[in-house]
């Protein structure tokens, strides 16, 4: 594809732009990695000297002079965004689409009588659709994946091979459940009683709105009664856990190894980093973000950054980190002063 | 179903109670999510003041004098009971029952001549059963379950779709092994050489006893020799770790994203919270209870109560926290005083 | 077996040995384990007291006068080597060799007309290959996995039961992926912008070298452009969670539960114990070793030891986690000076 075919698919978002000769480009590629015929981009001037040496055929800049002029030394093809990540993404789209099957049921899925498919469903090898599950149309299940009674899937979602989702589970439109993820298993829920634990059946929802992302080998576990529920939007990585009766809001990030306890409450918009737990009955307020490895023991005002095990506001949670390494000298002088 | 006909269900463990009008209740809620026609409970004066709002039609109290006044003066139909949230986990099972697959093997399943399987067995699609397995009585295997040869499964063990058996796993009987959860696969071997890692093999046997429960997209390895043992009625959630050579009590409960490393001996009724790691060989005595996210490198004692990463007993750590947040002001104290 | 028949396969790497009437060994067995017919291993004069107590038949000891005699007294066959370790594992595998079905393909497994299949593949049951999928020789493929269009597998690679490999996934030779474990996924890449996340399409690859291992249920993800690599020999437990672009050096290991963010990369060599957690774009040198539940926030410099979260070079951390139990006292000792 020439520079300028791709300029012409993205217009809508380039400011500026200069053209060396248009030259082919058919790859995307990362700043270091690049090689003639990639397409990459750069973020932030902390990168600019990288413009130097760059084998890349064309770059997506910031609209910066110095970038710029960096870009044009070199015999760089360049544009201008606010937003270079984001064109850059839109870039990847020309190049690459990601895996998707044919339309059609494989003759080896095994599907109930009663369940309900829309229009252009694809359904994969050895997949598992029980009794009175409802799909609605472009939905595409890869192969190996087990649909168990009642559960209700939307439009255009997508769930990935050796994925499961239990009975009450419902997911809205415009999804995607990676591989190995399991939405909708009983809630962890037993009474301890003198004869030892009684299991507490689990007879509430877990309901995940339009639009939202789970990770591989992810898990988010239905309640005894009412629901958990994940609202619109909201993206969740690899390995966490959400546990029973726990509400997210709209448009939160979770990264992965993530682990939520029982009916947690958080707000729209939070970051969670990598690992970072949360206690039973918590509530997180809207736009907050935790740190990796953070523990969240009580609840967090919205947008709060917080940070440590148990989690404190980040500032201070920073202090007391560069203090922790000073901790022998200051013993020493509590010794001394002791004496 | 009448309040009363509910009563008579459920009749052996309640002390009191007070019929308005025998409200029909057809759901079970929580109290703040109750609407007409639902039964709920409270578990304590907490909540209390919740029953002068809840819609509930019914409510299962502790015998609390407070309480049956609030829910009396609310037109609630209720009863009491020395443990609430077990009746109210009984009151479930009149509303609710999980799903369960008729008796009866899929064609699509594939097993080998030589297993052995018992009776009322219920063998799902695409399910795997590999040579000499045994199954007993009234064994319920969701579909895409793979086993291993020789696994030994007891009576009336439910196997959740998508999980696998590995080779040299014994499964009691009343167990129930969650989506995605692998039982029985190699420990992580390896011995350092000069031409790099010596893969052992991992010749023991992982046994989970009876009424083990293990969450989805949990692992628990088998070792090298010997077995890795969880004795009976053990409950783990989701995304736990047990590695080669644990050996579990009884009664004991996990949460969610626990990791043991190898070896590690636990006695009976210890409580794991969320995230909590166990070092290598480290052995936790019976009764006791470990916070969130702790971290165990040394032994622990019978009944203590460890938080932190290293862990310490609680009550130090709760100490120690409160303190944390005030060493910046130490801080300055002390090089004030190093001057 | 004899005890002279071991001592002959295993000739070359016995330093010494003793025989008492040669007597019959039919099993390997931990040294507390053991029972008669065992053979077992001391790896140091710390286990030396159990010669005393042991029911073992035979035992493989470091070249160490006091262990020797010990074992001469106890009436035990022994043999002495330089690495007890290794020589009991090499032991082991003439007892015990795990299950390996036998070459072929199942007739439920689905293969896409133009998948090439090496010579000697065993294809389980319920497998399905897609297109333009490349696999080697001996490769053995456990029932129920996925493998996504155009992934490419090595000579005598070993995929478990239940495993998921996306597009843009390479594996090399002898390779060891377990049951549940995810390669090639979607990275977790969004763009934040004012309409909420756009999605990154992950178009790099996933590659594992020779001789990789990746535990169950776990998950390597594929970037957005580039690759994530994981180079020969890098054994990974349970659970462990690799993100996007990130590049694993030659020999690690990394115990379960470990969590890498995107981009990490990680020299030779290096050791991750349980819970580890590294952040975005950190370098960690070659030969370094990370404590559990360590978090690592910037780079690592080679051969360095690292514990704490946020991680400090271990000695620091010894000496402040002796400090953390005291720090009560040394708030009490500021109060009162504070007066």
């Amino acid at each position: 594809m020439k520079f300028t075919e791709i300029l012409e698919k993205l217009a809508c978002d380039i400011k500026e732009y200069k053209v060396f000769g248009d030259p082919d480009v058919f790859q995307v590629a990362s700043l270091e990695e690049a090689t003639q015929g990639s397409i990459t981009y750069v973020e932030s001037l902390r990168y600019g000297h990288l413009l130097e040496t760059t084998a890349a055929s064309a770059v997506i800049l910031p609209p910066d002079q110095f970038l710029q002029e960096k870009a044009t030394g070199s015999g760089l093809a360049w544009l201008t965004t606010d937003n270079p990540r984001l064109l850059f993404a839109q870039t990847i789209r020309l190049f690459y689409k990601s895996f998707r099957p044919d339309s059609g049921i494989h003759p080896s899925a095994v599907i109930a009588q009663d369940a309900q498919l829309g229009a252009n469903v694809s359904v994969g090898a050895h997949v598992v659709i029980n009794s009175n599950v409802k799909i609605g149309n472009d939905v595409c299940i890869h192969p190996n994946v087990v649909i168990y009674p009642g559960v209700i899937l939307g439009d255009r979602t997508i769930l990935h091979a050796n994925c499961t989702l239990h009975e009450r589970t419902i997911i809205g439109s415009d999804c995607v459940i990676h591989s190995g993820a399991v939405i909708g298993a009983e809630g962890f829920g037993f009474v301890p009683t003198k004869d030892g634990w009684y299991k507490i059946e689990q007879s509430g929802f877990a309901i995940l709105e339009d639009g939202v992302e789970v990770g591989c080998n992810s898990t988010i576990d239905r309640p005894a009664v009412g629901e958990t529920r994940i609202k619109s939007q909201t993206k969740i990585d690899n390995l966490v856990h959400i546990a029973h009766g726990c509400t997210v809001g709209s448009g939160c990030a979770f990264a992965a190894q993530v682990g939520l306890a029982g009916g947690v409450e958080i707000g729209d918009r939070v970051i969670l980093a990598g690992q970072v737990g949360v206690a039973n009955q918590v509530k997180i307020g809207k736009g907050a973000i935790v740190s990796a490895q953070s523990g969240i023991h009580s609840d967090v005002e919205p947008g709060e950054v917080m940070s440590g095990s148990p989690a404190v506001p980040n500032k201070l949670y920073l202090k007391v980190s560069a203090i922790y390494k000073r901790l022998p000298q200051m013993y020493q002088a509590f010794k001394q002063s002791a004496k």
